[in-house]
């Protein structure tokens, strides 16, 4: 019998999520049957998008169930096991979630060799997080050479890289962030071109004028509201959005209202483009290829925000709709 | 000598445009001198995009000037030419404008042959109206048979068009129009298969919904506002809004608010993306091809609203934003 706590979702927040809306609850696993396997998690990921899977609404994924563990990336290690493709001390990635320990019958699990590289990692750079980012920028963003890419909540989890990835591919970055130590991070250890902190400017649409003197051609939205009006506004003729979050919009208690100047689609020929991690995982193989590469030549780097102890991850994630991450958000356990 | 009638810009409107924005001028042209050809005006294009450049703002066409002849399509004919590459009677389609005659090097003219075709069908359904539509539909909105396809303004000179070019290509159409007139012209003889008065029903997102039971793989959007949010709520993960006008918006006095639910693009990993046909005229040649097969089938059919008289221009123009076309709008001179 082991002894496992979890996190489950207790009533369905309506704004900012609060304490409240979470429970710690203890359960006692029994032994894994036959076929079965007991996974013990080391670190769970902590990710903006699980703000919209608290609302009761058909989306691309299902929303959470009430009174159950709240699915979320998770490393984790096999301690026991009665499935013959996995045996103790195998590393898993999942998203099963936010518990200590579970048992599974494998589905949905994938086995991992961790390297060098720290576990944790894997939930971030070399995982969904480095993929949302790779993926979104090329792929959607398709950027070439010497092209101006602007990138909300630039030091964010998706965001660092988005950068990194954008100045590898010879383009000029310029990030937004919300404290100056971000914006100085962006620029001294990230190497971006320009980084403001947008909670100290007087008027955004002036810095990010300022700051993109030749426009922008590819714009990465995290983040929604005035940073996509203002980068709207500086767009390039036939410039590209690329559209993986609206952080800011996750939280809103009545409908938020869209950018004034979304006719400049039409009289600039924009391309505003959705997309999800999801459909590319294809590109996995290509993606921890190059990213190896980037890392080990020291080209990337990344920021963690590290909480200990699952009773901390409720917390972990309300802080994130307040800045508190620099880079990801991960809880140990 | 020729005496000639103009419309000029005589201030820029502010909100809806009013008849003493514009100016009727009476000029005088000297004859055409070697190399110069004179040219009598048939049809002028009466179109909602003008209605931008009269915005001092540098867009994808630089603003019309204060005290010159509007700038706007129009049929004409040779009437006397010392240019060897034009003769008298020759056709011309060209962008000199809003006015009777006018003299030319013949630069930007382009001489057609209209065969059986009527002469402001060339500003029309054959012209540039048409390739709007026809670019638009099959090369932003990449439909495919049994897709649906919502257009707004779908009784207007362009959705019309796009309208029945979708149902030749098998797709399932929903149409918006203004009037029930323009609602049942849509369905018994533009032949869509469902079309509604958007000022008759008392909730535009309930009829979408209800007209659209499969939801809406591509949004053709004339118009903006509560149509674009009403088409985003029901769009299909990995629609397509092929964006051509908002004409809901262009005489907004102050910023029009944008859609509220425009999250949907990374939701339903939407592509929303702006064109002009400037971008399209080496599809010109397909287009006609096309186009003249199809009307030779009798699988397109129009309307015209046609005023007649240089002095109704700038009403004719000023309808355009109330409804009072059914189909293109040209005025006959």
């Amino acid at each position: 019998m082991t002894i496992s706590r979890e996190i489950r979702l207790k009533s369905r927040p309506e704004g900012m999520p609060t304490a409240d809306n979470f429970e710690l609850a203890t359960t006692e696993l029994p032994a894994p049957a036959q076929g079965e396997l007991l996974v013990k998690n080391h670190y769970m990921s902590v990710d903006p998008y699980m703000r919209g899977r608290m609302i009761d609404r058909q989306s691309y994924l299902p929303p959470f169930q009430m009174n159950e563990p709240l699915e979320g990336g998770s490393v984790g290690e096999v301690v026991e096991s009665n499935n013959e493709n996995f045996k103790p001390g195998d590393m898993l990635l999942g998203m099963l979630g936010w518990r200590e320990y579970f048992v599974s019958n494998g589905k949905g699990l994938m086995r991992f060799e961790p390297g060098d590289a720290p576990l944790q990692a894997f939930l971030g750079t070399l995982g969904m997080t480095g993929l949302t980012a790779y993926s979104g920028l090329l792929e959607v963003g398709k950027p070439k050479e010497g092209q101006t890419v602007f990138v909300s909540a630039a030091s964010g989890a998706v965001g660092s890289i988005v950068s990194q990835i954008a100045k590898i591919k010879g383009c000029f970055v310029v990030g937004s962030a919300g404290s100056d130590e971000k914006a100085a991070w962006l620029k001294d250890v990230a190497g971006v071109d320009e980084a403001f902190n947008y909670k100290a400017v007087d008027n955004l649409f002036k810095t990010v004028n300022q700051l993109c003197p030749n426009g922008i051609d590819i714009y990465f939205e995290n983040v929604g509201g005035k940073h996509l009006e203002a980068a709207l506004e500086y767009m390039n003729p036939q410039g590209r959005l690329v559209m993986c979050g609206m952080i800011s919009q996750y939280n809103a208690t009545k409908p938020p209202q869209g950018p004034s100047n979304l006719d400049y689609v039409v009289a600039k020929q924009l391309t505003m483009q959705g997309f999800l991690v999801g459909n590319y995982f294809h590109k996995m193989q290509q993606f921890q290829a190059d990213m190896g590469k980037w890392i080990a030549e020291g080209r990337i780097t990344w920021k963690e925000t590290v909480r200990e102890g699952i009773e901390n991850a409720p917390e972990a994630f309300i802080g994130l709709f307040k800045g508190q991450n620099f880079g990801k958000m991960i809880v140990k356990l």
